[in-house]
């Protein structure tokens, strides 16, 4: 059982793309996406999908890549490592939706190992309503609690809790969404075996599709004011803040020389910053007071 | 002469930041400036100035600080010192224009002084056009050409050259605008006195008028198409890129919990991210091709 295969994660992790993309399209009514295949020059590739201008999403991406060669160098001396060859592979999803009552989803499963024999599997789902609706909270924290269940009790606190500490935008002081799960570095510790591990991503990736259709239902077809929509766009550029100050992976991408339009696909369309915006209705204070560490969604 | 104060100086910016507020209105013709006096815990505040919604200004700041107290970890380590107070003042301005013809200017000066002894100043100022327009680009480097050359010849060089390789979007692989100059830790070496790179740096601030109303003259008058528009918007993004991925200014002062609006003002109102966006018009494409380091626009 413990033969899992790079090969294998990264056919499956293709398999999951199609199944996603197959499901937003039907989802969205009215967009398709189109496809971006490139090659890295030391090694592997991708296939980059977006999505515009649907019925539901107004700019998404739904990524799949397997990268390999040698490791950068800064995952070599945070591994205090001389040399190795890595191989990276991984599905990363962000859609942002046209209608302000929607919220902005993010998801990422990944599989990374090193030819010194180490490996771990990484990943999150995480949502960012521009409005805050505390049943809609509620219930996509309880799609992946029940995913989280399914392996161990342990594991939805401390993931949520991570998503809680990663998905923050410090210098703001709130949390970008209402946050999810997120883990990293996954491996063979704690009795979990490597076939454990790989069915717990597996499973996530799985909740995507049955998360975000509860997490969108009834909303995109609420009709959004003015107001709505410029607060829509203040809350996209606290989504680029993340994105561009804090997100490791995006950092990381960057500083590596990753291919750029498919890191960044991640950013939003009309996004935009006012200086020292205030809340102007009771909902934006709400959401506001949402952005916290710590809030027990499925309580 | 060289018992140039700290007082001095900060007094100094303050008299700037009213002139070149002062002008700005009139150059606007119709948006006033907005006040925010601020105060920093640790010691010191600043006065931020916003100003929107213009006849040529969309969104603008000329920001005024003077801060001091403990020294912040990052400096000390950087100068592997143990302990020291700090003061630091400076004028920041950053002028996203309405119109896309129009270029976005950027221009800060600051001095900085520790308890230990050790002073300097650093600044600059740079412009990024939506559109290079080569004549406008060539007057907006004689200023900055004219203003260095009347302490050295050997300033402009150096110090445009320091701007190519700052104002550089390393990810895009492509400079933020036609640069400018960028200096910075002049201190007394190589023969200066205090008082004369101080003289240097109060010619630069008195360069900003003269240079931005050249830089915008003719150009606020043009009608603008929606591709235009556009344009501007996907130019913004990238303005967003460098100052939260690369801009050292912006990382230092949000890594050490500043004034986030302050800091922030620099950002602008409705910018845009299309994937994999790409030049429809022969001027958008000439305008890629001069986002280039090393381009000698006084010749």
């Amino acid at each position: 059982m413990d033969t899992i295969t790079k090969e294998e994660i990264a056919n499956w992790f293709k398999g999951l793309q199609d199944t996603i993309c197959n499901s937003l399209e039907s989802l969205d009514g009215k967009a398709k996406f189109k496809e971006d295949k490139w090659d890295r020059p030391e090694g592997g590739g991708g296939r980059t999908r977006v999505i515009k201008q649907g019925n539901l999403i107004e700019k998404g991406g739904v990524n799949f890549s397997a990268v390999s060669g040698p490791t950068p160098e800064k995952i070599l001396q945070a591994l205090k490592l001389d040399k190795a060859d890595f191989f990276a592979t991984g599905v990363s999803i962000v859609l942002h939706p046209q209608n302000p009552w929607v919220p902005i989803i993010h998801m990422n499963v990944r599989y990374f190992e090193m030819s010194n024999g180490t490996w771990w599997f990484g990943g999150g789902i995480d949502l960012t309503p521009h409005y805050v609706i505390p049943e809609k909270a509620k219930n996509f924290h309880q799609h992946l609690k029940d995913t989280c269940d399914k392996h161990s009790p342990a594991l939805y606190p401390k993931f949520k809790s991570w998503a809680d500490d990663y998905f923050y935008v410090k210098h703001r002081n709130e949390t970008r969404g209402i946050g999810g799960i997120f883990f990293d570095r996954l491996s063979d510790a704690d009795g979990k075996t490597k076939s454990d591990q790989w069915k717990f991503v597996q499973d996530v990736g799985e909740t995507f599709i049955p998360a975000y259709t509860d997490a969108v239902k009834g909303l995109n077809e609420k009709l959004w004011s003015d107001t709505d929509k410029d607060w829509q766009k203040i809350r996209r550029g606290r989504y680029v803040e993340f994105n561009l100050v804090h997100d490791k992976g995006t950092k990381f991408g960057l500083d590596t020389n990753g291919r750029t339009e498919s890191i960044l696909m991640s950013l939003p369309p009309e996004a935009n910053w006012e200086y020292d915006h205030q809340p102007t209705t009771e909902l934006q204070k709400q959401t506001l007071k949402a952005l916290k560490k710590g809030i027990d969604w499925v309580k």
